[in-house]
């Protein structure tokens, strides 16, 4: 088993060798780094007995025929990255599932099912701005219309794709045809602090959180700041400065609720002028739409109130908002299980970031396992996975196959 | 009267139309624009029967003699503006200063002292980046090292004073140096709201405030916002908040006291990052240094507690501490009593801004008037003054002088 980490851990150092940048790791999609990324992990799928596809978005995908039985297990994750990435974020999930099917190689052992491994071409977005090609052209919800999106060199997205040997009018057949599906599951870091704060090496996953983004802004009025007495001001920012510790302490009161407001602009932004307007970005997160969602509309409530009673205005304007995923209670109670025999706490974190499982929740029933990961650290080069982690993660996946195939 | 406000808001409009640039004012130190107000401001300087002199520094100086007592007054303001200014702030009291000595030349009178208007050259440092150019000429203060400062063309500011007709090499002797000083008197619009709040046409100046800015960063930590739970987060920009409305909050509950935070930067400011670092800026002024000093020191012990709570760290950083500055008792007692007299309630309303006066103080003791201005605002183009509150300044510095005048 430990062996087996350690490969992982190795293969995962080869990867991030593979980038467009010198000395920092940046592999988007369709690039020339994810071509010497693809040479590798096809090697890898070879050796664990995989036949070996690319399919025209540039999925990299290995089948580990079953022992006759019905249906196919699909397990992975993505293989690019964000811009100066860490290692983990993505490959992690699709090397411990090359080394589980290895395992089962290893002793010539066949399940009564198929199992696929998918490295998805794409989740992160970073080269067309847009997120999970790779996933959404197997689940059959891919935009054609973003074919011709363009790339900061001006190549379109078709062009890539031809680029990198598939047929950009032929994406739409990259859909799952292979008949019935078991299920996804997908191993990923927990890009968050939590399973470390307890000491957890890893977490099944219930859900994953809808989000509702908003942009808000204050709209007081410039005022000098020597001159203007403070009964006199409607300061922006003071403003803004009450909505963000309400959404803070609406968050820290409700169980499981996340809100943040990153960004904060102020204008006219000098230090003798009392602020006229502030924009403001509201994130907020459950893995309950419904929880989401009256909390939003209470934090939307407390910006008119500030507002009407500093007399200054807000306009709140929706960015998004991401129904959440729910993961298969089935799945997920076999991970959990796998989890105990594996000696571990069967300890359920639901997500707040999207994966592409939930890209997958639309063809079929998913379920993730989250690795813990140093400080939460990800999209950033500190990224940092034990290797007693992953085997951990790669023992706990074994045994989840071994229970579904009892199950068959 | 009214025909003197009259003429006083013709001249303003002249004045306004002496611009660098096309369609707004800006009127720099030095410049082809100032040269072309000066050519006015003489023309009116020596229609009110003033002999008119202009110093190195490019201060444009009347001189209306006296009836052979002792001692000078000076009254004046400033010619220069900011970029896209309004026509008030500054040359309001250059023209109700010549508006005064026009009616004793009108009326052939002569006071016990003599009288020069100072129009000053430089006070907003729009130019070089330094303000006061001109009344630290006239008080002695003015430091030869600006010499070598250069504009946004390259020219340095002993060139441009060079090419105003002055010499850069002598502006030392723009010290005042014509004996006994009886005070400077200053009408300057006010630039806030308190004036217009109270339905006031003027107010008297009891003492321009001090003024103290700081520069505090707050660092947190970054985090995933979907991700890290709340009690995991330490956020700068929520620590930064509670500081803003602790600001808010002293200043409110302070007689006098007004702080602002003007500018707010937050890093990394994404969306969906917990943002790890706010830097804020801190104003505080009050007529009292010891009262601005106390409240300032509080805020720093309030960053610093909120910065200990929440696990972030403050870094607070000075920019500046000026003092405030006591308008004469005895000046401002007399253009109190005049106000009075032109059936105005004598109100004090403390400079919340920086005058010409300030420096001024330096060198002879001082005094203020102001004039209500539209809406408080100032430094922009739609800064307006109503010619009936001109008639009521010209009128409380008619019997100023005559006041100060019979108290020879």
């Amino acid at each position: 088993m430990s062996r087996d980490a350690a490969t992982v851990m190795q293969r995962l150092d080869l990867l991030g060798a593979c980038s467009e940048e010198q000395g920092r790791l940046t592999r988007p999609f369709a690039s020339d780094a994810m071509r010497r990324a693809h040479e590798h992990v096809t090697s890898w799928m070879l050796e664990a007995g995989m036949a070996v596809r690319k399919d025209n978005i540039g999925n990299l995908i290995g089948r580990y025929e079953g022992a006759g039985g019905e249906g196919t297990q699909l397990l992975g994750s993505h293989l690019d990255s964000v811009r100066d990435a860490g290692k983990y974020d993505g490959p992690l999930g699709v090397m411990v599932a090359i080394a589980a099917v290895q395992r089962l190689k290893d002793r010539e052992s066949r399940l009564p099912f198929a199992m696929e491994v998918v490295a998805f071409a794409d989740e992160e977005g970073l080269r067309y701005g847009t997120t999970y090609l790779g996933s959404r052209a197997v689940a059959g919800t891919f935009d054609e219309g973003d074919l011709d999106r363009t790339d900061a060199q001006g190549v379109t997205m078709a062009e890539a794709i031809r680029a990198f040997g598939g047929d950009p009018a032929r994406v739409a057949e990259d859909r799952w045809k292979g008949g019935k599906l078991l299920g996804y599951v997908e191993v990923h870091i927990e890009q968050g602090p939590v399973l470390e704060a307890r000491q957890l090496p890893v977490g099944v996953v219930p859900a994953i959180a809808g989000q509702s983004r908003q942009r808000l802004t204050f709209t007081g009025m410039a005022a000098h700041a020597g001159t203007t007495p403070m009964n006199l001001r409607r300061d922006a920012l003071a403003a803004a400065a009450e909505l963000i510790l309400a959404v803070e302490a609406e968050a820290r009161s409700t169980d499981g609720l996340v809100a943040t407001v990153g960004q904060l602009e102020v204008s006219p932004g000098a230090a003798n002028v009392v602020p006229a307007e502030a924009v403001l970005s509201l994130d907020i997160r459950h893995s309950s739409d419904a929880v989401r969602l009256e909390h939003l509309a209470r934090l939307l409530d407390v910006a008119r109130d500030v507002a009407a009673r500093r007399g200054v205005s807000v306009e709140a304007e929706s960015l998004s908002d991401n129904q959440s995923v729910q993961c298969s209670p089935r799945l997920t109670t076999l991970l959990a299980r796998a989890a105990l025999e594996a000696h571990q706490p069967a300890f359920g974190i639901p997500s707040g970031a999207g994966h592409d499982a939930v890209v997958m929740a639309g063809l079929t029933e998913i379920a993730m396992l989250f690795v813990r990961c140093k400080g939460g650290l990800s999209h950033h080069p500190a990224e940092s996975v034990a290797e007693e982690d992953v085997a951990v993660a790669i023992d706990v996946v074994g045994r989840f196959l071994e229970l579904l195939a009892a199950g068959q």
